[in-house]
């Protein structure tokens, strides 16, 4: 088997990118552990002017300000950012992503004019100012005021109460000139709901009169990052300030939009930004293969406790315990990262230059990008940490790269929208389009989609038996067997959550104590349908892939399925999908499939393409660390 | 309810020990994350001696040399340091009771009589040179070499190849003036196996003659303690070096030791030393609750998204997913506290100054050690990993301790022990008291007892089919059923993991191939076992507690014991302990005891102690993380 062409179908359809971005790596060196907050703020900046300079981050600008309107592949070279420094992603992303992309999508061409240039050059750095103390996942809320005063035809923006301060903001400690600040738009008297603003917050060092400026401090990780917190005091800017492309207040203070509904506008603005989630779920599947080639290398080298028959100390991929703890994690990543790649090329084709609008398929790429974004994260700080034990003490030094990787993706999971949220939003959106299909029908065709859901066990198990070898049951390797239990599960959440929330439509109900019953299930159903895309991405990824290594990708999308399917055998049984012999058969078939994929393991991480340099540690070269001399055999039984 | 009633019964046997502590630790304050590395190693050096004035350390040495011989409390003092800087608890830790407690232990009069009251005081800092960079885990192998020269009646201390580093060493990299060394003993041509020696590393910050030290460099956390490596070429130290309290060297080189078998001497001696893993256990204990304090009380006053009932921003504790990520967690803490007193209790009762000794009690003692240190650790890690998230962006900055919590506890689940090592090592200790029994039975008694283990399943259905209410299967809030469904998991995994090794004592068998295939079923087996004695020393706690206490207690011991049984109720299922129905009522019974114990969840962390000082930081004190103003009303639902 050729390697390259396994890693081939893991750099997927951006593979030109990704090279590219690797041999621009080997500059950007990881950074000393040792330097102070401000040391390590500034070398971030350096790095930041050298990869303005490579010219990557313009790839996703708009082609009339100088950009490439290559949006998938600004989002997978961002990707590769996570490789190396990840302060150094985040305070690109904060830049490009969130602000220069804020200022692209919500902006008009007055904005454009201005400011797109600079802000790809990083002459013009700024801020997202988005979240604020009180308000960090209920963002519709947000308590900062942009108040029309038309005699001077300027936004007065105000922060009216202390919870309203702007929190966590990349970007606004040290560096950021401008800032993207949402606020309750007021005018005429009346609230409009969130819109964006570009208010100047600093120059030449000095915070812009009114606007006070303070450190977030020291962090768990992404110390490179300067997070701040803005406060406002009538801040005067001027009306072009808003960001108007969905919606603008005239000279005289009439406000006008091309979005009617508040909340459907509000929506449609959060929406344009979901690149940012992405981004963020790609950065995790970085680290989480970057973590899982340290582990499996080391786990290679390192051998511990002689094997009885031979006084040969075993290698600790050897042992089935530390094959459990590393393949499956690697499985799911390889998975990840076929879905990651299909998620960035539906949002290409939605937004890229001269795509057409397409309402639905933008709503059901956000709820995919909330799900990815929280399943990834989850994943990516759960290998982390399993790598990092995997590693003992070596996986504790700086030196050895896990514990950067730990701490500074460790914000991943709650940043860009905190995980929990996000598989609430997914959900809802689920059960709205479930809602639609039942609305759509007559009384007659509800009547009979009502009793089908009713004996929809039954018809599930019955479609499950056709695919069970008389005798044997299901074959836990049948990938149609895998599909129908990972979709079944998916569907029989979804419609069970739908029933227990229809009572909440009611006049009258407790909505919040009907919502609250079924919320640890609502979170299960979004979580089983990102199991499902996630499993249909890889199997598409591997018919794409090079006949020759199908037969090894299958393996590996055989142990990603079975571990999902093992992690939730207890519903599989609660619910009559796998008998007690089939389930136990699947714990059978994880460990096989361990045993197989050992030999390949090595293979498997190298083919990520991760670079030499942003690898290179202890832990890989130190000869101490290996033992290859005899023991006397200790005795492993009895 | 008298909450101070609640806190005494958490507080257990040395509840004075715990009350002392908490009055010295206010002088303690947390350092500032920004300090550089040195500057930190600095201040806790200065910690540790404004503790070494305290008189807590002094309290578990011999009263001989002017200790208090309080091995519990010693050891209790220790895990309260938890709640503080975990530098600090760690660097004391190496200093009284790693490298104290082997001059202790492992020594004689000769070394107590020049050393110990140095040691207590502080004046006399060392460390503990087990771990090499090659051999961490398998310990009997390590590779130093203590070469005894009966011409000058010196041992000779060498490093023989870069595996036999000395790695990881606390105290070593700034501080450490000396060293118990542990390394293979040479004498009159022959090796002896493990023993320790006493080396003087350096003076007045010079490194001694031969002795070559270098530092471990920044790591994840834990930056105030200097771990550093060591290597050793020709170092000469005097025939009295070797602690001989289990064996020695004559003046013409003669080695004599009271326990003949090598490797009962040497797990003798490294068995002296399970205070460590216990007191890594109670500190581990003692984070966990301070990050579950911290999330608590942030969950209670962080209010997101309005009620649509009536506007009011819903607490988040009130979430049903928010309470599913704390409360079980929370309730496992309490299982866990009440644990560690009775292992402590057990520890000084067989430690203490004068106490009988017993070796099998001892070896128990080792066993539940290993145990409970796996699943302490692996209990803390999890438990503020979930707090941090439930923090949001505040859990990620340093001013909230939660980074440092993290950061600092993260190698508990790999120093003192490998947490998978030493759930194999309670494995194995587990199987062969097991072969002990088997062995005892004569033929006729052992046909019998394989063929009740053949009907075991059967056995132990109906066993739980006496406690199951016709019609309505088993209560889950039945403290027996609960029993019988922990317990019995524990026993038929081992009588399983048993059988599938058996094969293994047969000659010519492939013991590694036996070993390895079962491996995942070893740990499972040990995890089991551990989750048996957690729930146990629970239910002996509520006992033991005033009777006010005791309702809500118990409602915290049946949301420990049903959500260690939820976890696992795919086995269950499997092994047709629970039926279907009986699975998912376990289900229903952790939710509607998250609801219940909601209200109580403030008191519940309260009780911990944990003094404010130590907890204080803008988390819980910030008002602008408190938002109470009302909102309009989402739609929650469709």
């Amino acid at each position: 088997m050729n390697p390259e062409l396994l890693q081939r179908s893991l750099d997927g359809r951006w593979a030109d990118v990704r090279t590219s971005v690797r041999e621009q790596m080997a500059r950007f060196t990881p950074a000393d552990p040792d330097l102070s907050r401000e040391e390590y703020r500034a070398r971030v900046l350096e790095l930041m002017r050298a990869l303005a300079k490579t010219g990557q981050p313009h790839r996703g600008f708009s082609p009339e300000y100088g950009g490439e309107g290559d949006v998938g592949g600004v989002v997978t070279s961002f990707q590769a950012l996570g490789y190396g420094d990840l302060s150094l992603l985040v305070k690109a992303g904060v830049q490009w992503g969130l602000f220069g992309g804020a200022v692209q999508v919500l902006g008009t061409s007055r904005h454009h004019d201005e400011y797109l240039r600079k802000i790809m050059d990083g002459e013009l750095l700024g801020c997202f100012a988005m979240t604020e103390t009180g308000h960090g996942s209920d963002v519709q809320h947000l308590r900062t005021t942009a108040t029309y005063d038309a005699d001077s035809q300027e936004f007065v923006i105000d922060t009216p109460e202390p919870g309203a301060r702007k929190d966590y903001i990349g970007n606004a400690a040290r560096d950021g000139e401008m800032a993207v600040v949402f606020a309750q738009l007021v005018t005429q008297g009346s609230t409009h709901g969130v819109h964006a603003f570009l208010v100047p917050i600093r120059r030449d060092g000095t915070p812009a009169a009114g606007v006070t400026i303070s450190d977030c401090g020291h962090k768990a990780g992404l110390n490179g990052v300067d997070n701040g917190r803005l406060t406002f005091s009538g801040v005067r800017v001027p009306r072009e300030a808003l960001l108007n492309r969905f919606a603008d207040v005239a000279e005289d203070g009439t406000y006008s939009s091309s979005i009617e509904n508040e909340g459907r506008r509000f929506f449609t603005m959060l929406g344009t930004l979901v690149r940012g989630r992405i981004s963020v779920a790609g950065g995790a599947g970085s680290a989480a293969q970057k973590a899982l080639t340290l582990a499996v290398r080391y786990a290679e080298r390192r051998r511990q406790f002689a094997d009885p028959a031979t006084g040969q100390e075993t290698a600790i991929l050897d042992y089935r315990a530390h094959q459990r703890k590393l393949l499956p994690l690697l499985a799911t990543t390889y998975a990840l990262t076929y879905a990651q790649d299909d998620m960035v090329a539906e949002m290409h084709r939605l937004q890229k230059p001269g795509a057409t609008p397409d309402e639905k398929a933008q709503r059901d790429l956000e709820s995919r990008a909330a799900g990815l974004k929280a399943v990834s994260t989850w994943h990516a700080t759960r290998t982390i940490q399993t790598c990092r034990e995997a590693c003992g003490g070596a996986g504790y030094l700086s030196e050895n790269h896990l514990p950067a990787l730990k701490a500074d993706t460790d914000v991943f999971t709650t940043f860009e929208g905190d995980n929990t949220v996000l598989l609430q939003l997914l959900a809802k959106n689920l059960l709205g389009d479930y809602g639609k299909t039942v609305s759509r029908l007559s009384k007659v065709d509800l009547a009979r989609f009502l009793g089908e859901q009713a004996v929809d066990a039954v018809a599930e198990r019955t479609g499950l038996n056709r695919i069970r070898i008389p005798g044997r049951g299901l074959d836990p390797r049948s990938r149609a067997g895998q599909r129908a239990l990972i979709a079944d599960r998916s569907d029989h959440l979804l419609a069970g959550v739908a029933r227990r929330l229809r009572p909440a439509l009611k006049k009258g109900a407790d909505q919040f104590g009907i919502f609250n019953a079924a919320q640890d299930h609502l979170l299960e159903a979004a979580r089983a349908h990102v199991d499902t895309l996630v499993f249909d991405a890889f199997v598409a990824g591997i018919k794409r892939s090079d006949p020759s290594v199908r037969e090894l990708l299958g393996r590996v999308c055989d142990l990603h399925a079975l571990s999902v399917i093992e992690r939730d055998r207890a519903w599989y049984l609660e619910h009559g999908r796998l008998t007690t012999a089939e389930s136990r058969a699947v714990t059978t078939a994880v460990n096989d499939l361990c045993a197989e994929l050992r030999p390949h393991a090595r293979l498997l991480v190298d083919a990520f393409g991760i670079p030499e340099p942003w690898l290179a540690c202890p832990l890989l070269s130190d000869p101490a660390a290996e033992t290859t001399t005899e023991n006397p055999a200790p005795a492993l039984v009895g």
